[in-house]
C-alpha cells in the first residue's frame, strides 16, 4: 500500500505491527466471547487514555466527523445557542454541524490564521449569549488542535471558564487525543471525541466519543428526538453497556477487526503510560519545529504558546511551493498539503503523533532537507538534522 | 482471533487471504495516488456487482443500519409516505428509520413469521395511500432477505410493481448483495444498499448504498435540507465523484485499508462472475437446506419459494434448545441464534455467503449432526452429509 515510505501526515500516521496484524486477522463473531472481552476491555482502556474515569465511551464505525456528528446531535435541541471556539476549518465545521441540528452557533474566532481568540472574548461571549437564548449558552465547542492550522487551544483554561458558565464543554480532540495533554475528567470536559487514525493508533473507520456525566444527563433529559438516527445513543449506549458488562447484544454489525486493533493500540499506549506519551510529543515536536525553523522556514501558529504538538505546519519558504512534497515523497517521506483555504498553497503539514520515534523525526527531516535543496532553497545542508538533534540528545 | 473455526453466521463471514492482506498492510494517505485509484476502482466494481450501469456508488465508514440511514435522510422529506414490505426485524427497522426522519410509514406484513406478504396486498396497499399523502407513496422499502427469518422478497416482481405505481423502489440488500439474484438496473431498483462484512466479503466497517438516476434526481429535488450532517450526499457525492475522477479530495477520512480490501474483494466477486456466483449460492444453499430437512428439522420460511440463498434459519428440534450451538461450536464451526423477537431461543441461522463452498458445507453440516448427536436428537447419522451430497455432486 504504502512500501516502506514513512507516513507523517496528520492522520493516518504510522500504526505499529501489532495493530496491522490484529487488522488483517480472520474475523470472528461480533458476539464471539473473546471478542465482547476485547471490546470491553478497549471501552474501558479508553476512560483510562482520555483520563475520564466517570464517562460513558462511544465506539462506532465512523470517520471523526461521525463522532462531532454525534456530539451535536445527542446534545443539541432546535433553539439552543452554542459558542464554537474557532481556530480554523475544524471549528467552521463544528459549527455548521451545530446549525444542522437547531443550534443558533456563535463563533468567537482568532484575531488571525494561526492564532487563537483571547480568553477575555471567550468570556465576554460567554457574558452575552444571543437573546433568544434565555438561558445563555448551552454548549461551548474547543477545538484542540485544529489539522488545518496547527493552532492548540488551552482546553484547561477554557473548560474552567465554560464551567463558570455552566455550559457543556465539548472538545474536539481528533489530532490531540493520546497525544496532547488532556485530562477530561480532572479538568471538567463533558465530552471528547477523537478517530480512530489519529494518536491513537488504528486505521480509519473508528468514531471514538468519551461522553461525561453532565453530557449524558443533558442526552437523558432531552425534549425532542435525536433526528439522526445512526448517531443516535439511544441505540449505541445499551450496546456499549452490554459489550463493557461482557455480554451479547446487537444494533449494528461493529467493525470487528477495527475494535480488535483499538484494543491492542489502547493497551500499547497506556503500557508507555499517558504522562511519558504526554512528554514524548511534546519534545518530538520541538525537536521538528526546531529543525524547520532552522531551515529558514516560519510556520502557521503565531507563536510557540499556540502550536500544537501532533503536527507543526510550516509555510513554504520564497521561491518553493508544494511541488517540493513530491520531491520529499521521492526520498520516502509522505506529508501533507495545506488544508485552510485562505493559506492552502502556502505551507504544509508534518504530522507526528502516535508511534512516532526520533527516527522518524531524522527520516522527515532529512528528506525535507533533501526536497528544499533541490527546489533550490537556501541554508546549510544538515541544519534542520542538527537542530533536531539538539533537542531528541538532550 | 477465531484460530480455525469456521464462521458459518449471516455476517461477518469468512474472508479471503487476500482480502485479509489488504487489512492488515501498512494504511497509506488517503489521497496518495495508489489509493485514489483503488477507491476509484472499487467505486466503478460497485456499479458492476450491483449490476446497475448508470447508478452512483456512495462508500462510507459505517455500519449497514448506515446505509438504511443514508438511504431515508436524504430522499425522504416531513410528511412523505412510505411502504415497507415487510418480512422480519430488518423491516421494522427500516419503518423506525423511514419514520425517524418524518415519513408516515405503512407496514404491509406477511401473513404468518417465514411467509411474505401477497404481491396483491402490495398492490391494494399502493392503490390506497394515506390520505394525508396527496401525491401517493413516495417510496416503497423491499428487504430482499431478512436476516431475522432467511426470507427472501421476490424483488423484480416487487420492484416492477413499484414502477407501476412511480414509487421510489428501496432494496435493503445487506444480506443479499452479491449473494442472491438482484439486478439492479435492469429491474428498475432506485436504490440498493448492504454492508461490507456480509456477501460482499470485506470485514464489518462500511456502508454501501448504489442510487440509481431516480433516486439521485429526488435527492437533488429536495425542498428541505437533510437533517443528519453524517449521512448527507451533499457532503459525500463530491468525494465520491473526485475519487471516480481520480482527483485528490476531503470531507472525512475514509477507512483506507476497508476500502483497499474492498476493492479486492470486488475484483475476486467480478472475476468469478455474477452469474457463476449467483448461481453458486443457490447450489449451496440447496445442498444446506437438503441437509437440514435430511436431520428432521423445519425451516422459519414456510416454503423453498420465500427462503433466501444466503442463510439457513433451521428450528431445533424437539428436546433441542440453543446449547447445541456450544456443542457445534466445539466442533469447529460458529452459527448464529435467533434474532426474531417473538421465536428467538426456537431456531437458529446459517450464514452460507460470500466464498462459502462445499468444504464449507460438509464442515457444518458435520458439526451440526455431532452437536445433535450430543444433545440426544435422534436421526441416521451421515444422513445430512448424504443430502448435502447428493445436491453438491449433481
Amino acid at each position: 500500500m504504502k512500501d516502506r515510505q514513512l507516513l507523517m501526515i496528520p492522520g493516518p500516521i504510522e500504526f505499529t505491527p501489532e495493530v496491522l496484524r490484529a487488522m488483517g486477522m480472520p474475523t470472528t463473531s461480533h458476539v464471539a466471547s473473546n471478542f465482547i472481552e476485547v471490546f470491553g476491555t478497549a471501552l474501558e482502556r479508553l476512560r483510562e487514555v482520555f483520563l475520564a474515569p466517570d464517562a460513558q465511551p462511544f465506539v462506532v464505525a465512523g470517520s471523526g466527523t461521525l463522532a462531532m456528528d454525534m456530539a451535536a446531535a445527542n446534545l443539541i435541541e432546535p433553539g439552543d445557542a452554542a459558542l464554537v471556539v474557532n481556530t480554523g476549518v475544524f471549528g467552521d465545521r463544528f459549527g455548521e454541524i451545530l446549525q444542522r441540528y437547531g443550534a443558533e452557533v456563535t463563533h468567537v474566532r482568532a484575531p488571525a490564521i494561526g492564532d487563537v481568540p483571547p480568553l477575555e472574548e471567550v468570556r465576554a461571549a460567554l457574558e452575552n449569549p444571543p437573546t433568544s437564548a434565555g438561558q445563555g449558552y448551552k454548549m461551548m465547542t474547543i477545538t484542540h488542535v485544529d489539522t488545518s492550522t496547527a493552532v492548540a487551544l488551552d482546553v484547561e483554561r477554557l473548560a474552567a471558564l465554560g464551567r463558570e458558565y455552566d455550559v457543556l464543554v465539548v472538545v474536539d480532540g481528533v489530532c490531540s487525543v493520546a497525544a496532547e495533554e488532556l485530562r477530561q475528567g480532572a479538568w471538567g470536559v463533558d465530552l471528547a471525541l477523537t478517530a480512530s487514525q489519529k494518536a491513537v493508533g488504528v486505521p480509519p473507520g473508528l468514531a471514538l466519543v468519551v461522553a461525561g456525566p453532565r453530557a449524558m444527563k443533558t442526552f437523558r433529559e432531552r425534549k425532542s428526538p435525536v433526528v439522526s438516527y445512526y448517531a443516535d445513543w439511544t441505540k449505541w449506549l445499551p450496546i456499549m453497556e452490554a459489550y463493557e458488562a461482557r455480554e451479547p447484544s446487537y444494533f449494528g454489525t461493529p467493525p470487528v477487526n477495527l475494535i480488535w486493533a483499538l484494543n491492542v493500540s489502547l493497551g500499547q499506549i497506556l503500557e508507555e503510560g499517558m504522562e511519558a506519551r504526554f512528554e514524548r510529543h511534546r519534545q518530538i515536536s520541538e525537536a521538528v519545529k526546531a529543525a524547520i525553523a532552522a531551515l529558514g522556514m516560519t510556520q502557521v501558529p503565531v507563536s510557540t504558546d499556540v502550536a500544537a504538538n501532533t503536527l507543526t505546519a510550516p509555510y513554504f519558504p520564497d521561491g518553493v511551493d508544494r511541488s517540493v512534497l513530491g520531491h520529499i515523497r521521492e526520498e520516502g517521506v509522505i506529508l501533507a498539503g495545506g488544508l485552510h483555504p485562505e493559506i492552502k498553497a502556502r505551507y504544509f503539514r508534518i504530522g507526528h503523533m502516535g508511534v512516532v520515534n526520533a527516527s522518524d523525526v531524522f527520516a522527515t527531516i532529512g528528506a525535507i532537507e533533501k526536497g528544499l535543496a533541490e527546489a533550490g532553497h537556501e541554508f546549510e545542508p544538515g541544519a534542520g538534522l542538527a537542530a533536531a538533534q539538539e533537542i531528541l540528545a538532550a
